[in-house]
């Protein structure tokens, strides 16, 4: 494949060159791909060699009432996905919701990590090195924050062990995701310590952030916003709605949700909570590989005196309502749907996104219950 | 928002006329949403509401060598992703992977799992279900294989714990990634178990499948496809591309991907394998919620007489070339730059897919590496 | 400190003379380590350095009813514990048990597994040897038997990952716990790889075994034996006796042991099921760093009809009734008590002493659930 | 069985009584149980239904050079076990690590925790009991220390989720282990939140403190001591006494610690620390079970310009000098050889352990080294 398709330009026309030369090289008819509106000089920041654009069906549940801090009253929101029976499910879970009166929500963590790792001598040095970084701790935050606006740095874990030490940097990162923020940053206050204290950085990355990998350390200690949602469903509207029963979903919960992830060795408890994450993800510009983080949520569910209570704990929702994919145009318009996009937002945005992943389990929880109710029915029928 | 608004058409005017409503609701404007190509009709198995649809932009990889069992020779790889620098970086780890002589690729494990969750009376009541299913595999067998024209039942793998009984079914689903087909399957053999053995399916999915979530056993035991791919790098080519060495490239991933990842207690350990999982499955149709068993991959690095071995191990990568997303226009259009749409093709898919993981794993390791070099080689130049 | 010292002698001068340089090393005074009665000859394949003995008061709890395959009937069991109240909790848990008409259990999984691994030239190579390894698998079956008296090589499973390749051998190693047989026998078959295959072993153990260490495989798979126990207690026993009630005791399982340990990312969920091993282990010479592997245990409490139900399911209880500490003349003796000594009684062993893990989480597990309720009943007392 | 057996006494005569009794229901002769020499009185609080002592056989290791805060010099460490070749191992270990100058170690955490579960009424009530602890946290305080001479309460950390709110409380125990007295002072501590909050305390233990089960949440985050060893040992030393090589060693740890213990989904990667720990924690009368958070250790090697560098991370390392089975007559003196019985020894005491952790591992990673060295040897001499 010659260098002439890998041309470096943002125009429709270098679009198309590259994607004709893809159909070259490949025999694929590309027509779909090419029936894009997106203005390719606008992507410039979230892709290279591009040959149009992936049409992701666009749809919505809702409203749904949410009950937050930074989110309050009915929401509509925008789902991208490719899963027939997604959008039903969670809808029937909103309005379940709002038989209840709706769900309360919030955000009790918000901080973006980045987790370099140095080098040290051993045991000894390491200790010298996080004595350093202690007595230094406010060069290190100008440091940092000299690379960013709106970054601002909370603080440093240490974690030696034998020649590597890992700094955990806790970065506020305004209505960003952050993560570019908070590598920038890092690497500067990392190369401080370097030149002070004879450790050498690694890789500004050393896993322990931990990015885009299912990690204890971020199930246990959050990431990004860390949410809490919870709701209580009238036992009339669950016997109604799903068929099942309040007893039947507590049952589910336990005996699938804890029991059965806790046999698996999962890290979170729930039912499919990727699947939400996953389609808002897309919708509105995150970054589709931070839905890992999120799917170590836990789902509880117990009887309310005779109604259901369902709760989620969203220990690692990393979104932003400014940044990333938020700039592109359909993106954008999905964040406009919740009143989501710009400054100021990705708090509430966190706060609906985690009501609406109360839905989908709430829904999935109750159409799995009735599966054996249903079954009972059936027989009792004959 | 009224019930007029959620219409349950799947022409064009009706995704309009849902549009609007969106927009009277939420005084966002979607001209963007409303500029697809996609007919509705054919998402019908794919969404419910539909307004519209995203658009991610669409790039791709490649060409990069492939030496594999069902994939041999060169190919691009279709990425649709909206994070800038993720398309360059695997693309150079393709050209490395060139470098050496293409990536050797093999599928280690094919099966798609489903495991319901059974209440049974205690510890000798699973006793004897387990030993009545030991006895009637056959039937169980012909029961979820009348559900399906091509998925096979391969085995049961039975877990009691107390008053629960876990029953991992494992099948053959060809092409298709499988997930509803061994759902629905399983359910017609639990029905039957149920039947002759008084034990109640309390959810088809006891969540030892494990769907969507991080889980130890999948990690150790495979889902979807198990993928292990590799190659060498010349030590010249290192060098010259990445400004990194082939020793600094095994230490990062030693300090960062073994070490790192152990401390924070993760499943797999990797770089941002699902980066790269990500872009191709929003590309290629796949459900993107799985990614989150993709994250769960091991990178290796080692020095191989002075080149660099890297590998990976995905353990369960889940995806099909027929089925699901892949039926819709952009997303089937991306599968045949691979020549991976439709039939016969989704052993093909998986090994591609494992190649491109590979070479961004080997492309970030080398950023990563090349960072404390470079900086070390600022210093020596002042 | 001479070489005098560390003579190599089993008669009890020897002893002497070494505790004696140790009282001299370091101004110790040893008298209560002399007192010790059993023959330092005897101990020649269980120590080396002796210099007296440790004294660890042993008790008892029981007799407490037993309704297994190999055990039937009452058993007292001894244990060797320097924690307080623990043997009187376990015997308030083996009195309610007894008052429910004993507990049921079953050995499901019998197993010793050992897990070398070895350095392969990367992916194909690795399905060569794998390969290799399926077609000789009965070669293999006879070198590693050849090693050995009772053991049987029950099957091997392959995980490649790169340029290593871990093979877990499972064999059954009759009344003995077996680590030893099955780590010479699993040495005798690498060999035999090794020379065929140009795979080298690099360890014979590469902790896929996994031994002393606690890991999600062996909690999903076993090791050593899987047993599982349950029993019912009466609602009316355990207000009276625990001073909880029975949905107490769910609701305190439920909020510990199934939320809080997933939340804390736990392999297991119990209170404190290495107590019970830890003692049981010591008074029977069993290995106690295996107690690790034996606290991923899972128990489970539910509301059966107004009464408890209570379970345990411990993945890997690795002991034996011959081989190692069992030959020591107190430990024997403590075998004795519950007839578990040499051949033939294995099983029984595990029985018994998954009934004893059994007793100690119910009555822990109603002495914290009292608590609550204790002091609600102090406030409604004023 | 009768009630007279059941004596409550400590007296010899009592404890002759029940031994009796067993004997006469089991049939057993307890002669060797018999042969105790400590005074059953001073066992008063670590046993109950005390019908002898079950010997353990005590050995030493040592002398081992340790370059620590609080050890410095040469120790010799007390094991008691009944696992031949044990402590023949560890021994070689010490004195590979004094050929090389002795164990740099460091105590780099120190702080018990227990964490109880509170039962809220959902999100909204967690936060704003959360808030009146954060503004209490004083009382709180002193509530807490009211109950404990030594015991200072660190911080609380809260987990809330659903209607589950746990928190982690930490202490400093001084000289002890600890675990008791944290729970009385969180006992204290957690009526006075009852009081003022409407949070019902379900368990004092909710399982995220962790005590004896392992949990991702202690291995990261550290329980009682955490402790950090390391040490070269020249070349010239390994070659001679392992007759493996420093290479040969590395790649061991790197496929084996690393790579097993990640593939196996464990907590931790070592070769089988919990064995010095149970030899050890039974010599000196610490808590067996505890032996559980002590095995997620992590042991390192690294090639240091020809030489071996290894080093172990010891999270959770629950130990003390006084109170718990320290009083009792043969472990008081075992900490004697030690010179860390009685206040103000317990992180000399950890320093020493974590060193002969340390030794331990080095010996058996060299053995598992020169394992397929000396088949390679054994081959190239016929």
């Amino acid at each position: 494949m010659g260098q002439g398709l890998k041309n470096r330009g943002y125009t429709r026309e270098d679009v198309d060159e590259r994607r004709k030369a893809v159909e070259d090289f490949s025999s694929a008819r590309l027509g779909s791909v090419a029936g894009y509106t997106v203005d390719p000089e606008g992507a410039k920041s979230n892709i290279e060699n591009m040959i149009g654009c992936t049409q992701i069906p666009l749809g919505y549940v809702g409203p749904v009432k949410v009950n937050g801090e930074y989110a309050e009253g009915e929401f509509l929101v925008p789902m991208a996905t490719t899963e027939g029976a997604l959008i039903a499910s969670v809808n029937r879970g909103c309005s379940l919701i709002n038989s209840g009166g709706g769900a309360n929500v919030r955000v009790i963590g918000d901080n973006m990590t980045r987790a370099p790792v140095f080098r040290v001598d051993g045991v000894a040095h390491a200790l010298d090195v996080i004595d350093w970084i202690g007595e230094n701790i406010e060069s290190l935050k100008d440091a940092a924050e000299s690379t960013t606006r709106r970054g601002k740095l909370l603080g440093i874990e240490a974690f030696p062990n034998g020649r590597n030490l890992f700094l955990r940097f806790s970065y506020h990162t305004a209505d960003a995701m952050g993560m570019n923020m908070c590598t920038i940053a890092t690497e500067a206050a990392s190369r401080v310590i370097e030149e002070n204290t004879g450790a050498v950085m690694i890789s500004v990355s050393g896993n322990m952030c931990t990015d885009k990998k299912p990690a204890a350390m971020n199930m246990i200690s959050g990431r990004g916003k860390t949410v809490i949602a919870d709701c209580i469903i009238p036992n009339a509207e669950i016997e109604d709605r799903t068929k099942a029963s309040v007893d039947a979903i507590v049952e589910t919960n336990y005996r699938k949700n804890l029991v059965g992830s806790a046999m698996a060795g999962s890290l979170g408890q729930n039912a499919h909570v990727a699947n939400m994450l996953a389609a808002m993800f897309i919708a509105t510009g995150q970054d589709p590989a931070q839905v890992v983080e999120g799917s170590m949520t836990s789902t509880l569910c117990e009887n309310a005196d005779g109604d259901l209570y369902i709760s989620v704990r969203i220990p690692a929702l990393e979104v932003g309502s400014v940044g990333g994919g938020t700039k592109l145009p359909t993106q954008g318009e999905a964040l406009d749907i919740m009143d989501c996009r710009g400054e100021g937002k990705a708090l509430k945005l966190a706060e609906i996104m985690a009501v609406a992943v109360l839905a989908g389990e709430l829904s999935t929880l109750g159409a799995q219950s009735a599966g054996h109710l249903g079954k009972a029915h059936a027989e009792l029928g004959r």
